[in-house]
């Protein structure tokens, strides 16, 4: 941390903020400017976040960090790329793309068995499906509930397809782990810590869903939480962010595929349906998204969005699914990728 | 809802259209536009949410809302302002102002004690301080825990004032009632669907903090999931949005509280420490909350920020918070309201 | 500013940085912390913007400015605030607030007239109406140009209410400098640095309206563009920001009047029309801004504002504007300003 | 347009806004739902933008379009996409992809000389390079004004490759056209509706940059500023918006490749350079942009990066460029487009 003194802070200020510093066990390193003088504290990282109490100090004008807040999610730390093992012999975070994909929620075992059906066909990697769903309003479907992680594991024996659910409190993470091969944090819980802790404990992989106005610094902080509690198997996933644009649902950030890459080891995929929220634009911006280096997508597939109970108007139909796995195919090759 | 068909919609598409509206169960309504067919569809609002699928039909352009979403946050509902019993005397939501005070979090019986102390001297009206907190970093400070409920009672008990704390998880709402008055909801959990069906079981006011990227429908839909479960005592707090701005922590979206009051009959708080960050701008934006029409604040006072373990940029000290509930006296009455 | 070294970075790379920076006519302040070298260049600040471009050269992380990068506007320049002439008596910057109101544009003579004998009875300071309008449809109205410079000046005359209207191009710099007491440089043209460089070179005072997307550091510069030229008249107007909020067509910044009291010397107003779009809640807005330490506001007022050729949604009627003033002197006794 | 009436407003208020609506010429169609009536304003398009005023009719809840309120720029217009020739046999808008790259500010001859060759080794299609310069500093370097637009001159006949320059003023398109084979209007300019006409009114192809803060359907509407003062040869280029996000510059919504390929003919290009303000991110970006459909790129390149009088960061070092120039012919055939 730097910490830049006003214009005019007195000799007093100065040595009471060098002492302060001190007092938090850093040691302090001197910097007069032409107009400015600057401290910065030296020493262990992890709690330098307490140094910025100093900006309530008089003669203090702002405390600027320098280093990351994040450690074990730093490629500082550790530089190979992770590979997370999602069961059922998929891997992702190497050189092969994996591509996740089904309904936006469970509605029955019609339609789930029709979905998996249709991405083994298609040759895609693992199946998704929300058993438990976090919607905006009390009125709307909220999932099958435990009835839908029963259905997801029907449909995971059926087609040897692993499965990936969304866990929503820390009283269902049990529940979950015996239907699911992969956990996933939704985008409105990235900043609910004791969900974050509580994944951490587990043994599953967790998948995390960058929230609509979170900083991939604060992105890559929630995925300390989970390293930290001991789950090294954390994949990230950009889903769009929230901003003044209205023509799609949110503003897929491709650019955090690249910023993430180079700042953390853990592996990145783009889930392009809730990104832009219409069908219509998930084919071009799935492919973008690999050009941009993703390790994988996440996709919504409905056999009939028209009659979906959620997210119908981002879903593809099992052909429009097909035409997109041979287009990614082909984006994936170019960029020296397999799939 | 209004379903717009695209220009060259075939009469076959649009018989669809309509025969799955009726299917969902609402009459239509037809209208031609010079250049483009609409449907309307009339009858049960709560359900609605459900034909935004028909965007995914061949043949619609787009679906669009017409109502709110919400029913008993509204003030079509119920016209008369709630008035939220906070305990120990203590309303809100009436002519009368309510300003909460206290630091962010509990850090010692000395300091809360302390703080207590002076906010009975200047005349605030509940105490607040976080024992849970959520914390962007898993290394900072996560809160006394059960000690700081405990320390919360004795300031509680010792100055007379009503307590307010912050709820994380469904599994500590139990433990939390015992000590609190009121339940806080924080930014980073109002779309935690769990937890707000939670609290609607409680008996306990509910205070929801507006979330960094959350619309104000959203919020009010936030209210609504606490509202049906039985729990009419919501009061909602505005604390900032964030924008591109960074001279501030967060935008302090004051237009919220004149939008919040006309659209819903609950009572409207304003957090202008979260809201702006920085101690020297909290005063202004407080004076600024209630001249928009705020029922009360929420204030962040520590007796020495420049050693707080959180939060110390914006908590005032105890002679700059006395200053600030003299001018907000005076302001009150200037838009004819008591404190 | 100072230079961030990569965490390997080579002591040839940290030379050649050094070297750099030395030749850029700085001088070389080292500091060698746990895990990275920063390089501090003291020296002139106004051209230190250059250094920036060290972020291209092998082994430096980043590049982090310390100082503002403006002059002229900074309060560090000049402590006193800078009281501005607006013409007919009328002075902005002390005490004394200024309410500018008027309708967006000049429509005819019996509109402008029927304004200005409201806004006089009133007490309102100074008459707002725009003759060259900027519209987002090349098929909406576009002011009545010249015709509406004639009528504006008849309406001052008539009325003895100085007179602002937006310039858009230098073209018209010298034309509405005969009939107008302030050139306004509208939200759209706040970084059209061609006008900002010839409207410094004017004698007039400008008021210069932030961006949607303006940080307050460019809305500074943008004022430094003027005062650099030579101008020191400026007035600063906030008027909302773009955000993904949508129940207001802006997000009216508040908190921006603080802070930008506390870096700058210039007058700073508040236009909670733009700001809020809906004239429902001018009023609230209008009180707050005064609150949060605003030296003026200017408000959209019209006889008619279902038929106004633009922002009629926005408008005042002449008895609302009334009422707004009434709360607004109440307002600004509490806040110890005259009006 | 559509009418939304409040639940309780009264039959005599709903014959005042039938009786405005006719008498801004449109008929009415009214339509009774279960809490609201609607009313449909029908008749031309391009005036309906006065409907708005209706909302601040009593009664009258809000007003919602529901046409988009382009015509010339819209795929409804014209259905095949325009094909724009950018001179010297480039054309841009086809199967082929066009590049366009070079310095941020043309500096010197040397170097625009050395860029121009790097780039026709390179097989890029166009020359761009700053002459006049919009800086957010008054005291940065502004360009070289006519010295540059020389010396790109010299580049094109050497060379052999189009030229695109930025018009930052009405006043100087004339000279600019004279030099430059695309004139350039900046992301800061898009909302200069007087440089929007002017260059609406040139022979020259025009190339229209979108705003930081500028939606879509805004973007749209000044492209048919353009369109409708006879120049149909319109470029749009997506080039970053601003948001929350600061790990990089500016959020590159490319997204907004497949929106604008759906709702206009107009060819689309991107800028990665300003989109993410970091060379390290515009390889990928770049690849991301064709595979989302975009018909071009525009790239910064700099022999030197790290001495740049403008945009170093950003800029590209030659044989970064080769690579780049690669990559793209790869993504390029993947996507079944020529380069």
């Amino acid at each position: 941390m730097i910490i830049s003194m006003k214009k005019g802070a007195t000799q007093e200020q100065m040595d009471h903020v060098k002492k302060l510093i001190e007092g938090f066990g850093y040691r302090v390193h001197e910097s007069k400017g032409s107009e400015r003088v600057l401290f910065g504290a030296i020493g262990d990282e992890r709690g330098k976040e307490r140094l910025t109490c100093l900006e309530a100090q008089p003669g203090v004008e702002k405390v600027i960090p320098i280093l990351n807040p994040y450690k074990l999610a730093s490629r500082e730390t550790r530089h190979e790329p992770t590979v997370v093992d999602l069961g059922l012999g998929v891997k992702i975070g190497g050189r092969n793309l994996v591509v996740i994909a089904g309904p936006c929620a469970v509605e029955s075992q019609q339609q789930i068995m029709e979905v998996a059906s249709a991405l083994k066909d298609t040759g895609a990697h693992m199946l998704r499906g929300g058993a438990f769903k976090p919607r905006t309003s009390p009125y709307a479907f909220q999932g099958l509930k435990n009835d839908g992680l029963v259905l997801l594991s029907e449909a995971r024996k059926a087609y040897g397809l692993p499965v990936i659910t969304e866990v929503m409190d820390i009283g269902s993470i049990d529940l979950i782990s015996e239907y699911a091969d992969c956990l996933q944090v939704g985008a409105r819980n990235i900043q609910n810590f004791q969900l974050l802790k509580e994944v951490g404990r587990s043994k599953k992989p967790v998948l995390l869903k960058r929230g609509m106005s979170t900083t991939i610094e604060e992105f890559l902080m929630s995925a300390e939480y989970v390293l930290s509690g001991g789950n090294s198997q954390v994949i990230l996933c950009e889903r769009g962010i929230r901003t003044f644009e209205t023509a799609t649902r949110n503003t897929l950030d491709l650019s955090a595929v690249p910023v993430l890459k180079e700042k953390t080891h853990l592996p990145v995929i783009v889930d392009p349906s809730h990104g832009t929220g219409h069908a219509r634009y998930v084919e071009p911006m799935a492919y973008a998204a690999i050009a941009a280096g993703a390790d994988g997508l996440m996709i919504e597939v409905h056999p009939r969005p028209e009659e979906a109970l959620s997210d119908g108007p981002q879903s593809l139909r099992p052909h429009e699914f097909r035409n997109l796995m041979a287009g990614v195919r082909r984006v994936a090759q170019a960029v020296d990728r397999l799939m």
